[in-house]
């Protein structure tokens, strides 16, 4: 497995395991530089936050955009934490691309190959997301994109596939960590939220991933999910947050993997 | 159902079946041209071929670019036909709306919702692949990016979904038409060469989908299969297409369509 | 294609276009030999009736058992019309072999291999229904149980697949049609009534299957849906079955196929 | 959460976590007492082992039968463990009774209801696999024709589901375990083995299936997995199934299991 220095204090690679957490959208000051707060005090490292959000309907809140961004380097300012953010298109991607210390490419742009051949031209660590209409195979091909100008800084992310069952969102893969780690250097990480659909769900998918041998986890974590402008069912509050890292960390030891 | 019209000649209603026929990749002058000749002396009206191309891997062809869709217009000036051809991204968007006469938004994108909003910014028709991994939901909920600037001159193509079944690429969801003919007004078009996957297997997927009530097909044809540079099992030769054309005027006819 | 041999009227092969129609469930004499009557008039030969269903839940209505069969017999009596009944253990078998013209093994009986071990020890024409989880590979598995004593009356039927897609109950994998044909010897009939879940989709499917080269259908029928015990809500009345049945007839004869 | 007592000295419930292992097919005495010698060394307390074998082919190995059943009788008599096996149909069902344990219903003939209604006449434990076909809502709709008759003594088993990705055999389903959780009193076990289908990825898959907080684990071990007569690619070797016990036990002890 590759090395991937995220910051000068970060670095994924084959004995850590990297948890990202934070809301899906970035809402407002309080509410991203708080949670922020919360989760690195808890001991997480990682900020997650939309600005740019790929919703099912226009009508749906589509992000605070390049505000947004800013928000999220608020909140690193105040708590030394990296931040992750996910781009939408080749217009935004400058900015999102200054601001980001992670840029994301979410389920729905997984093969969006002109997306892909445009980030490639960074150097940036890049977070692919497994589209939920795709095979392992085809998420592998889509990082021939991304490494096509040299950068292999490349971090995958199962988050569950369609199935036919409906009692969750979406189908969690955990296969596909072991499988992946056979056929790629790249690290491995879950994302249990959106195939959770529900919090409830969360922790048993991510500590099942984390067992599976992932290198990390990316999850929804709100300070008052009831109240979230998206993804509200699915968000973890902080104390359930808290309790599932102490588990995790458990779990992450005995695949001889120190959380960072 | 909406009346689309597509030039001064074409109009897609209740009342018509529109046939789209070319080959997957404009590959040179002789190709396109010849082959729209060909499909025009046989009844077709709408020449497809794609000149900006999304492939898995990056280092399959990747289509003639701008070149493509220069050679669609010659073939157009020699042939009368209106000419469709896909587009990738914002950059690209408006040199292919300024060559063709319907855009078309691919698989893969069908929830590019960056592209579908840019798109929506033009007022010419659309034809709107359904999604591999996606619902009937989700392909109604993108066509309110579409039309949220008033355009509501927009085809949907059922193109297949992935299930668990492998003897075809994907699995031709023929209940999409009488599905989606119920939730939308928009027309229902069948494209079966991508399910079928190899050129055997689209004429019964073409006169499924005619026969369940389609409004029109998209089919891959090339003058010589074999020497396709994307796309080579699937696509009919010119007398297979032939023939498949006339049984599919007949199924049209039972159902009260007039073939354009 | 193997020629089969129902009764000494009727004959499945390649050139002939068997339609089975009838309730899900037989209820009572007044309505199996009322609806058998009136399908006869419409030019059906084959009459399907559950005397024993498989039904998802205990407390559902479970079929009428040997008093079921009784009243198939008194309908063939009637009308001369051959009779088809699911058979769902071995227990049971002898009774079903001896009064239905051809046995049915439903979806969930597909790889039921002691049901088709006990099945294949009779000589009478059997239809195996595809399991709704059961890729092609396994449907064609299954023959070679039935087949193992030398009875190679086998008849396939197409009833949908699992998949994501929730708008209809299952999904229509129309392809299975080519495919089997190219891959076995065994007629081809469609069950366009489970896949739609509701009447309004029966018809598009129905037509789709018999244009893609199938061999016939097997089509729910009731003359009172709404007061149907089981599956009220897919069940065709006899106007509707009549109007299909007219269409249907004009397709198959452009695949050179005479409705029998 | 109920209380199934298994044997005298082995009761499953929620304070408890049940290891079952043992070959896929019992091959012969030396084969069948051997591995479970070994497997009780190492601690496990149920061993399985398949005499009636549902194969996809006719002609694969069909199962030793009653001579099965007699041989995992001798096993548990050399080791005090429990017996576990696969009952196939209403004709064997009283052997299977009296020979084994616990009575397992395999995944094939999870909606074989004449076979459920049979086996709710007993009141031995049962161990029920989700249909790779079957939603978790059919999977409770089949406990209750096991239950009709007061027995609930119901083992479910997560076993994996088809989807579209095809580099495991099938897909483990970790959210089966909590939503199982949350909608019946019945224990959830996973079977790690028959999604696998190579032993590599037997490991991740029954780590994480513990680590979702399920009640046990079924999982196949072979003394010479290289010359099985079935299931050869995924069966564990015993010092594979040795480490991996360790670790399970860890992540039990997490979720306050006690591994029996």
């Amino acid at each position: 497995m590759i090395d991937i220095k995220i910051n000068d204090e970060l670095s994924l690679n084959k004995e850590n395991f990297m948890v990202i957490a934070g809301p899906c959208s970035v809402e407002d000051r309080e509410q991203i530089v708080g949670v922020a707060k919360s989760l690195k005090k808890i001991g997480v490292n990682v900020l997650r936050g939309g600005a740019y959000k790929p919703r099912t309907c226009p009508d749906s809140f589509q992000g605070l955009g390049e505000e947004g961004l800013k928000l999220l380097v608020k909140a690193r300012e105040e708590t030394g934490m990296a931040i992750i953010t996910e781009v939408m298109d080749t217009e935004t991607l400058p900015l999102v691309e200054e601001y980001a210390d992670i840029i994301q490419i979410g389920s729905r742009n997984s093969q969006n190959f002109s997306l892909l051949k445009a980030v490639s031209k960074y150097d940036k660590p890049i977070v692919l997301k497994r589209g939920f209409g795709n095979t392992i195979g085809e998420l592998i091909s889509a990082t021939k994109y991304l490494s096509m100008n040299g950068n292999n800084k490349i971090i995958l992310v199962e988050r569950g596939i369609r199935t036919f069952e409906t009692t969750t969102r979406f189908t969690l893969d955990v296969s596909a960590v072991p499988v992946l780690h056979e056929k790629t250097e790249y690290p491995v990480i879950i994302d249990p939220s959106h195939p959770a659909g529900v919090n409830r769900y969360v922790e048993p998918l991510a500590m099942a991933g984390t067992a599976a041998g992932s290198d990390g986890l990316m999850i929804e974590v709100h300070p008052e999910p009831e109240n979230a402008l998206s993804d509200s069912a699915q968000q973890l509050t902080i104390p359930q947050f808290q309790d599932l890292y102490k588990k995790v960390k458990m779990i992450a030891q005995i695949n001889n993997k120190n959380v960072i």
